[in-house]
């Protein structure tokens, strides 16, 4: 007998994966949460039925989400991640010798559990006393927050339907700058450039005039959509030019300070359409 | 009712695409040919059962193919594609005004034709007054081209299996080292860095030494495995540099000058690969 787990990334196409078992489901108050096991990709973590991570491909997205920002910023010493219960960006995070106090803002503690009971080498940095952990909605606790309280404000969240939509409002835009300290930075998971185009240039207006400045940058992840991801930075300080140097000396797979300076190369396609 | 072509990229893994209508299949004396209309990607060509491409994504792994190299070379003239019926690797170099001669060796005629047929906006190219169309095995036709002929050889070939095997070996990189002119260029596909480092690497090895430097460069394409492609440059002049002022002003959908510098960045699992 052979499983597929199959994802549709549009109505008309997606990507199919060979199940070894299914080792947990669970009904949150907030999500369907399952984790498989596959021969390809290592466990899966699925949210309503959507590919979150894989053990295989995760290093790439984590790793870019984390250190293209904190290394845009002088000396990130307090670090907010929004969503990512699953710890991969906590993880990278950590790695930051210059990092005092990670807080992660998780609004389902269902996928902290678990993360922690099935994906160990995600969720390892969890446990670090450096991580507090408040389970609370994202845009909540970003109204509610202090100003300048934040070097670096990492949003991890889920495709921007339902509830992680409004992570990609101007007022959450906003709240997170009003966050940030004077140097701060910001970065979020915005989707596939092939498939969600309209919906990066809707972000892209939003955050026009937010930070000093703010850009695309790219890396592939192939269990993604298009297998290609983008993300955006947002910078306090518009001249802040990031540290490459200290990006060689980084235990990373993905991340090279080569890398960092060529993923914000956007494809003419991006470029005219963002120009419209 | 709902028909669904699913390729596996592994053994335990693959795209699988909602078909609107098969249009054509024929057993040419070489492989298996279809074309199939579907709602994602428009018409897709399939070799052997595997996607060469589609209508959708195709122009990045073209222009890449072409662009990166030509742009290399101070003059292209004479340009040789191996490989690549379908026709969309001479659109793009026929976009270069330098070129004045454009060789493709392709050993399936019934690719071109079929190319010609469905894929009018693939192999609008072929029918340029500067392409001369050889129906030859590739390995071969450069075995007894003259010595210094091409400016460019561009190598656009099935997955490194079966007959395509041989346009990955070291006496089949001399052949095509022998043919170029001293500022000559190479390119050609190398699959994908996430599911075929090992190919990478022993590519890597029989290139060693044959240009005067080979280096991988990458771009996203949606339909191949893993969504993200390798491509591999080799310049008989190591200190060539790209004239990036030309390439502003190609007509392109995907390549820019600023993707020209980006695309060789390496992921750090890669670096760490090819030194072992």
């Amino acid at each position: 007998m052979s499983i597929w787990y199959t994802e549709k990334h549009t109505p008309h196409s997606g990507i199919t994966i060979e199940v070894k078992k299914a080792l947990y489901h669970a009904e949150s108050p907030f999500q369907s949460i399952d984790v498989l096991d596959t021969y390809e990709f290592g466990k899966v973590l699925l949210l309503d039925g959507l590919v979150m991570l894989t053990e295989r491909d995760e290093f790439v997205y984590h790793e870019m989400l984390a250190h293209v920002p904190l290394l845009t910023h002088p000396r990130p010493r307090n670090v907010l991640v929004v969503g990512g219960g699953d710890g991969g960006t906590v993880r990278e995070v950590l790695k930051h010798a210059t990092v005092e106090a990670v807080t992660l803002v998780e609004i389902d503690r269902m996928v902290v559990e678990t993360s922690l009971e099935y994906l160990p080498e995600i969720s390892a940095g969890l446990g670090d006393s450096r991580v507090s952990i408040v389970y609370e909605d994202g845009v909540k606790y970003l109204d509610q927050a202090a100003d300048g309280t934040f070097d670096a404000i990492l949003v991890d969240s889920t495709d921007p339907v339902g509830a992680a939509e409004a992570l990609f409002s101007a007022d959450f835009f906003r709240s997170c700058r009003r966050a940030l300290t004077a140097q701060g930075v910001f970065a979020s998971q915005t989707e596939s450039p092939f498939y969600h185009m309209a919906f990066m240039k809707e972000v892209s207006r939003r955050l026009s005039g937010i930070f000093g400045v703010s850009r695309f940058y790219f890396a592939p992840v192939t269990t993604y959509p298009s297998g290609n991801w983008s993300f955006v930075l947002g910078q306090m300080d518009p001249g802040a030019e990031p540290r490459l140097g200290d990006g060689a000396s980084l235990a990373s797979r993905y991340y090279t300070p080569e890398i960092h300076t060529a993923c914000f190369a956007r494809p003419r396609f991006l470029v005219e359409a963002l120009q419209e």
